[in-house]
């Protein structure tokens, strides 16, 4: 079997490059370990930037996040029991983001992908990558007992942190970073409709708190709830009390409640791998990085990885030109460490770290109170929140 | 002896307080434990923001400041070898720094107070403070054998860090905040003309340096030290080759070398007391916050501080209001806070830490890149560092 790009795994960042590779004309197959039904269970982010929303609608993908999506031009800032609203539309010169479910998203590819007769292979056990320190790469796998290998020119690594692509590369080729925060989130989905139009972050004195949503009838909030906390401690009652304590009855008030569809305690760590391309081998999205989730940049960052790959390798295909393959690790980590940057400071912004640290509380709460009190601090949130341009 | 604010310290900021109150047509003594050359001896910041500007043409002490003070509208950063230019004034609507030293500032105001013939006791041991629970506080202190007592209206506790009046506080109403930093600045002062027009805040491989100025003749280099280092290991010729290799071969050009005048190692430290007020005792300056140099914030804090505090004195004695002493406290605390912020985040900014933290590192680079990138950023830096307005 031959192709000109294999793409390990059908997240949605596999998904996205295959879809802008097919618009180029760049031949690729999509081998993916689990079941498509495994991919689409999982639920994930749902914050789109426009940089997002534009790869979607280049790759011919967003009939469906065109009229569902829901366009934000606001989020809300809670701490000292105060709402502020950030108006990101008009501090970022009318940048918006959409909320729009990853789960969606990765449901519109897949069956774009489908639809166009592009080759899928899911369920591949023991995904191997062989030379793709020269030009002719190839990857190798199981299904029924049976080996298979498919020779291509290119390997897109966009199978997950815990993925075999940066597990292929030598330790010694391949610098990590990473920090972990001591806390993680419980996430619970619920078809109730949110408790107000835009995103709440709330910093309060039980915790962070995030009031999201889906679509106007799905609701999902996150709790910060300590590393070694349990999903199997939270009723679905004691979910709606602990929110609602924490958010103070005039936000409570405006909670509707009913059975959650989900729930599920997530770490929140910060992780980069250096560089992002080894030969033939390019790594994308979480199999090079992670952000916590407070800036809602994890997608967003892959896609734009995605981007930059898709843009690279058309300039291999079409002019001949290895410069943006050869650009294309310095060009993503730029944009990923200004991504890892704000995700830090938001989580650090947001959520109650050790109490005994007294002077670093009171400069969480200065700095809040500085973002909604200066034009500046605003906007250099929004900017970050929106997303930067592809190019800064 | 009877007064109506006994000030403790002659320090600039019971210097400029006594003025300011002076003005107001309220009467003051100040005490001071040293001499009043020990004081002017003592070298320190040398940048005035507007706000500083301000009082002391209020106070009717600044003809030499706006005749000999520089007047900056820009700073620049360096990283990475490269210099950016701020454009403070750019960015924030016109505001600028004027370079003035401290020094200069406390002799100004010697002088001032002097020709008014307003009352300084230098030389004052074993000063104690009484009574400021009640409306009739009294101050005591030693000369020459002698004991004396002061009574007055209120005390305004000047006197730095390691003064009395913080002192004097039982340790249940105070509450402190800490942060030290793993580092020092070895300063010196030498009679050479600087090797830029503004100021450089440079964080190099080899650590931060600060270029800076107290005249056109004048230059005032920092350069981070261990917390280990002592000045004794520093000869001017050690001084200058590091300062030169720390810049690089385009700044080191322009750096003219000499004897130094003075040179000393300062740790770095954060440091808030809560509250600022004690019935009749207020803090002001120093004696209730210490900032890291990098953000030149300590003078104009102490600055800011005793401009409230006057106008709340004025109010209570013209106006008959306790208003201004009652929020004194609240009022201060909001400004000190946003520069402690800032002062840790300039400083967090422009240092090198442990290079064992990979993470935090990337994050530095990061973050100045996004600040000079980011005309958001750039203001949001611009806008702290020119100082925030008093009613921010």
């Amino acid at each position: 079997m031959r192709t000109q790009v294999a793409i390990i795994g059908a997240g949605p960042a596999g998904l996205l490059l295959g879809q802008l590779l097919h618009t180029y004309g760049i031949d690729n197959i999509i081998l993916e370990q689990r079941s498509a039904d495994y991919v689409l269970g999982r639920i994930r982010a749902g914050v789109l930037e426009q940089v997002s929303v534009d790869l979607l609608r280049e790759s011919g993908v967003s009939q469906r996040l065109d009229a569902e999506g829901l366009v934000h031009e606001g989020i809300e800032l809670m701490f000292s029991g105060q709402r502020h609203r950030l108006n990101l539309a008009e501090l970022t010169g009318g940048r918006k983001v959409v909320v729009y479910g990853q789960t969606e998203v990765t449901r519109d590819l897949m069956q774009a992908r489908a639809d166009a007769g592009l080759t899928t292979i899911y369920d591949a056990s023991n995904v191997t990558l062989h030379d793709f320190d020269g030009t002719a790469p190839r990857v190798r796998w199981s299904q029924n007992g049976q080996q298979h290998e498919l020779a291509c020119d290119f390997i897109a690594g966009c199978d997950g942190f815990h993925g075999v692509s940066r597990a292929s590369v030598p330790a010694s080729a391949i610098q990590t970073f990473e920090k972990i925060y001591p806390f993680g989130w419980l996430g619970m989905l619920a078809d109730v409709p949110p408790a107000a139009h835009e995103l709440i972050y709330a910093n309060t004195e039980r915790g962070f708190v995030l009031c999201s949503m889906r679509s106007e009838t799905r609701s999902r909030y996150y709790l910060q709830v300590p590393l070694s906390d349990k999903v199997e401690n939270w009723s679905d009652a004691a979910f709606w009390d602990e929110l609602k304590r924490r958010l103070g009855e005039e936000v409570a008030a405006q909670v509707v409640t009913g059975p959650s569809l989900e729930k599920s305690i997530a770490p929140l760590r910060s992780f980069v791998a250096e560089p992002l391309r080894f030969g033939r081998l390019f790594l994308a999205g979480d199999a090079a990085h992670i952000v916590p989730p407070t800036g809602a940049k994890g997608l967003n960052l892959a896609a734009s990885d995605v981007g930059f790959l898709s843009r690279a390798l058309r300039e291999f295909y079409q002019e001949r030109s290895e410069a943006g393959i050869t650009h294309y690790s310095a060009q993503c980590l730029r944009r990923i460490w200004k991504a890892e940057r704000f995700s830090w400071w938001m989580t650090s912004l947001l959520h109650r770290f050790d109490e005994a640290d007294g002077f670093n509380a009171r400069i969480q709460q200065s700095e809040l109170d500085y973002v909604v009190r200066s034009r500046a601090g605003a906007t250099a949130l929004a900017e970050n929140y929106v997303g930067l341009p592809m190019d800064f």
